[in-house]
């Protein structure tokens, strides 16, 4: 197979790969590898020394959530004393917005691609606010992860139990033609989300309960997002591992460095620091307080949706900056570093065009091309949240790592 | 008052109108002369000898959901004995799609437009398949009908009772930013209407109920039409009146004629024969098969948004034919006839102009270009139901012995 077939193979199996949403559990019983003392992250592998203040932030959230530490102190004595594992949500076919911080007891999403077999994961999106993903770790974080956990989760699972598949890839073709780019923007995705769910809510559970839940999806614009992330997970890692190829399969941040992998080089990560987002800040925040780009919500854009296909989504302008216009040429701008455009994420728009999918290490470095990717802001600090939203792009050097990484297996 | 300050009164009026939903009631109980024996329809004034098929249907359909006929021969009896009377919705500040056929015993939605003081209402929305405002009035249309109406209506009404202020001119504003024109696609907005409602339906029903009107709302892509509806005859009807205006203030069919209003020349009806919709049609079914156009759903695009919002939803033309770039012609045909655009609905692809809103009956004559309507298409015959959905013109003769009335009115 040359490098054209196997890129067309890679691109393939992520676009008929149909990821659905089969159910929820607790991370400890599904996810591969799991286990108490292991804290999952967002992005490539790093160490408790190199992590940033929301990471860290997070973290030590996830060992109180756990009933690991009792406070602070107690958490990052744990971590010091090398007591407490690290690991990728990618390593564990899991993955998470911003820190991603994932432990043995959180309840997450269960998600099957059931072309090809393959299972991903991730947890619950929190809504906005202090939350756990932005490195918040207040009483009423926890509260409410505590209330997600054990009041939320087993509604959902009853819920999903009850109803028939969730199609996650129709819902994400569905949203895109409703304004939703599927990353910064979830919004018709969320509701979909709800719609499919609501009714199952109301038969499973009792009716204060089924009344707070419903509450807390309608209210959240980001309810799908973590299920969508899943599901391009499933669908990217449908991609990799095809032999020859230079589609990008995962691209994350750990709030340090941003790192990706590529189909035709294993597991291998190609890092470097990880760059600010260029975006809109909230009222009393600046570009100061921004911390480097953070999450595993790129490998939405690594999927083919997220900012590039930001030409179906241009109400997201007033979110991330920039003009109609500019959303349009973001999607285009992309088609010239992908390998296909996909077979069923369309854009009316575009005459609905598919959107541009599957990243060609060999076109961003040659054309000097970086994917555009939506993402939220975090404060740099733990505990206050996010701070904004806007664009950013990889650094090139890692594009060019993989490459010359290439080069040396295959040797051309 | 000049002309010009009139028009600009009334657009300014219309888009002022701040229009919220109420509550859910019987039609007896809270429509200005609404009573037993009474049935109001779409469109103009029309007596039963000239009424079309799918109207007719209706009639008939609503004489037995009364129980006033036992069958269709005894419904036909009582009418050619006039002991029913007919009025249009819209003379009882009403709106309902298609036949638009209101009787005394159904629920309908209360819309206040709490900007000027009036209030508007219309009938439920059926969902899709044989449906009473398509004509069908088979068991089956009679049965989904009495549910509504004894089973979700009070529900509804206890949900929209306990719910905050569910403001329709914000929602509509949200859902031209997901992909809807208002009309013929209310995708976004039904799903926002279910998200405002969902945590009251839980709580207020029984687990049964509210599973299965949860799942009938979501099922119906078109449930807040009818509330929307409402919403832009609280909105019209804020702008009509206005002495000297040659603002347009309704465009409604009865499936026979195509009538309009002007706000500045009363309650008098301008009418011709109504237009074939030239659109795709559903499998096994052409043109021939058409009604003429009919519903009151027109009162969209005489509020500035259906038709004349389609830029906003470029997906529509999947439905309606033609594609985006037409759909983004279109409303731009608009701004040519229209008194300005609007303050709340804008259209994100087009840099977030205001919709085209108030049609000027003069710019209409002057350019000879007519509103462009989204409709659904009815067939000819009772019962059958929708074949299909496209685009349509009023007749240019409505807007011409209009514009002679106000010369003969104003003498100008």
């Amino acid at each position: 197979m040359d490098l054209a077939q196997a890129n067309h193979a890679a691109v393939e199996r992520m676009m008929t790969a149909r990821p659905l949403l089969k159910g929820v559990a607790t991370a400890r019983d599904v996810i591969p590898g799991m286990r108490d003392g292991l804290i999952l992250h967002a992005g490539p592998p790093i160490e408790w020394g190199r992590m940033s203040g929301p990471l860290r932030g997070a973290v030590i959230g996830a060992l109180l959530f756990e009933g690991l530490a009792e406070d602070e102190s107690d958490a990052t004595g744990l971590i010091e004393r090398g007591e407490i594992e690290f690991a990728p949500c990618h390593h564990h076919q899991t993955v998470g917005p911003m820190a991603g911080v994932t432990s043995a007891s959180m309840a997450v999403y269960v998600v099957e691609n059931v072309t090809h077999g393959n299972l991903a994961f991730s947890n619950l999106n929190e809504g906005y606010g202090k939350v756990l993903r932005y490195g918040a770790y207040s009483p009423e974080v926890l509260e409410k992860l505590g209330w997600m956990n054990s009041v939320m989760a087993p509604v959902l699972a009853d819920a999903l139990a009850a109803s028939a598949e969730l199609d996650l890839r129709a819902l994400l073709a569905e949203a895109l033609h409703m304004g939703d780019e599927g990353h910064n923007r979830n919004k018709a995705g969320s509701l979909l989300f709800l719609k499919l769910l609501a009714p199952h809510v109301a038969r499973v559970a009792s009716s204060d309960v089924a009344e707070e839940v419903l509450k807390f999806l309608g209210d959240n614009a980001l309810s799908v997002l973590n299920p969508v992330m899943a599901a391009c997970k499933a669908m990217a890692d449908a991609g990799h591992g095809v032999e020859g190829s230079t589609i990008v399969t995962a691209m994350a941040r750990n709030g340090t460095d941003f790192g990706i992998r590529v189909s035709g080089l294993g597991g291998d990560w190609f890092t470097a620091p990880a760059q600010v987002p260029d975006g809109l800040y909230f009222s009393g925040f600046s570009s100061e307080d921004a911390n480097a780009d953070i999450g595993d919500s790129t490998i939405t854009e690594t999927a083919g949706i997220g900012g590039f296909a930001m030409a179906a989504a241009p109400a997201i302008v007033t979110f991330v900056s920039g003009t109609p216009k500019d959303a349009v040429n973001t999607t285009m701008e992309m088609y010239e570093i992908t390998e296909t455009d996909h077979l069923h994420f369309t854009i009316p728009a575009l005459d609905f065009r598919g959107t541009p999918t599957g990243i060609d290490l060999r076109k961003v470095v040659e054309l000097g091309i970086t994917p555009r990717i939506n993402t939220g802001i975090a404060h740099r600090d733990a505990g206050i949240g996010q701070v904004g939203a806007g664009l950013v792009r990889p650094p090139m050097e890692v594009f060019e790592a993989a490459l010359i990484a290439y080069a040396e297996r295959y040797g051309v």
